[in-house]
């Protein structure tokens, strides 16, 4: 029924969304791995007459650092077609007159190097790892309580993500904890946030009903995206597990397994209109 | 009205439980300085018939440690009348079997001695203060994300206390964090919780309504107490704010300036009683 849904709705396509970690590569050793097909699927779509952007949760790297390392992999891929919450998050504070302190990953940090910074009026928290020490976070609770109104943005809600040494904590888990100490609730910038997949349709100029995301995150890729009205599709790969198919609430538009394979039909589908 | 009902009560009262900081002394450099008239207040509440009980949060120093600090002050005070989360902690891991992984202050780690630890089967979160760093909390994530049942104890669920240099992050802050990492709920050990209030009961062999909480926290030293169906009197001093009287759920039995004000108020109705 869903499947179907997804299909029927190729034809009226006019752009494609796509997660990045997961999706185009897997995480690991030395950076991580390209999935298998994901490169030509890439060069397929850019080939096509669809508008493609990628949006990533990621906040370890600059978007240049993050995009240098695709390349690598050999994406075809560009700094301004990646949205990620960093530069979302700028966007904000500058439209809303705000000077962070920022509790983020060293790496992150020079994506924040034109936002006044002195006499902070709010938080900024990102994947911060190992900077996450009891110093640093006892350092912006006291930012938060100071302020009249603190205002808290967290760039994702993740609980945690797996790398090669385990599992690792993740910025949801911090943002919980400034949330309990000032009695708060953080703004979250990048997905699900609707207003971080408003920003990547806003550039594509296309509506939300046009727009096919693709993840493996059920909640925060398919389920974000179906929010703002775009189609959801799922891949079988990254952090995908069986029990997604099942879930109470969140039901992607579609279920593939792997990229390469949703390309496949994106492009069959479309070929048939012209025949 | 309600002050009214906590001295008509004092002709029954067989008990008193007092918290410490904020009611015996102020925290502060070196230790901290005795509340005028708190030394006095507890020879008299000793040379009385009643019993006496002290009920602290403190999780950053073992019980004897923490007991020759209010006795360098003047106190008349002796480890087995103290009662704190970490040896009630124990006494919940030894009837249970479980074998912890502690994420606490060195200074308490010695308490958990009589406790088998390896092969950890639930984690224990004090107020670790700087060992609440991206490792360690990671470690205390990894073994219960790696358990069948996850189990978390916090000694404890405060926001954040004051130091002489500011502001600090409280175990609860943690706990929460935690929480959410692993989508559980924590057993929280110490005030509020009831079990707590129910082993001093235990141990001073009365019946709670013949028991008066003195405390500076009107939320867990007060409230806590009035949940086990103990009278709760709150001093106006320590982390007393103005806005407590006014508090939307929790109404104290009474308010006193200082715990010498309370003494002589008790002392002088038990007194009337024999006249």
């Amino acid at each position: 029924m869903a499947e179907k849904d997804w299909k029927d709705r190729i034809k009226s396509l006019k752009g494609v969304v796509l997660d990045m970690c997961g999706v185009l590569y897997d995480s690991g050793e030395g950076g991580g791995v390209a999935i298998e097909g994901s490169v030509e699927a890439v060069k397929r779509i850019k080939a096509s007459d669809l508008q493609l952007r990628f949006c990533t949760n990621e906040t370890q790297a600059t978007r240049e650092q993050f995009v240098a390392k695709l390349q690598r992999m050999g994406f075809d891929i560009a700094v301004q077609e990646v949205f990620s919450p960093a530069p979302a998050a700028v966007a904000i504070l500058k439209e809303r007159g705000l000077r962070p302190h920022l509790l983020v990953h060293d790496d992150v940090v020079p994506e924040f190097d034109s936002v006044e910074k002195t006499n902070p009026n709010c938080v900024v928290i990102g994947d911060a790892a190992d900077n996450f020490s009891y110093k640093n976070l006892n350092d912006a609770f006291q930012v938060l309580i100071g302020l009249e109104k603190p205002a808290l943005f967290s760039l994702g809600r993740g609980r945690y993500y797996k790398e090669t040494d385990g599992l690792k904590l993740d910025v949801g888990v911090y943002m919980k904890a400034l949330e309990y100490a000032c009695d708060i609730e953080a703004e979250v910038v990048g997905k699900p946030a609707k207003m971080f997949f408003q920003s990547v349709l806003l550039d594509m100029g296309i509506e939300p009903q046009q727009v096919l995301m693709i993840g493996d995150d059920l909640v925060n890729d398919v389920g974000g995206a179906q929010a703002c009205g775009m189609l959801g599709l799922q891949v079988r790969t990254g952090k995908y597990r069986p029990s997604d198919e099942r879930h109470p609430t969140v039901k992607a538009n579609g279920y593939v397994d792997n990229l390469a394979e949703a390309v496949d039909i994106i492009l069959k589908y479309r070929a048939m209109e012209y025949m």
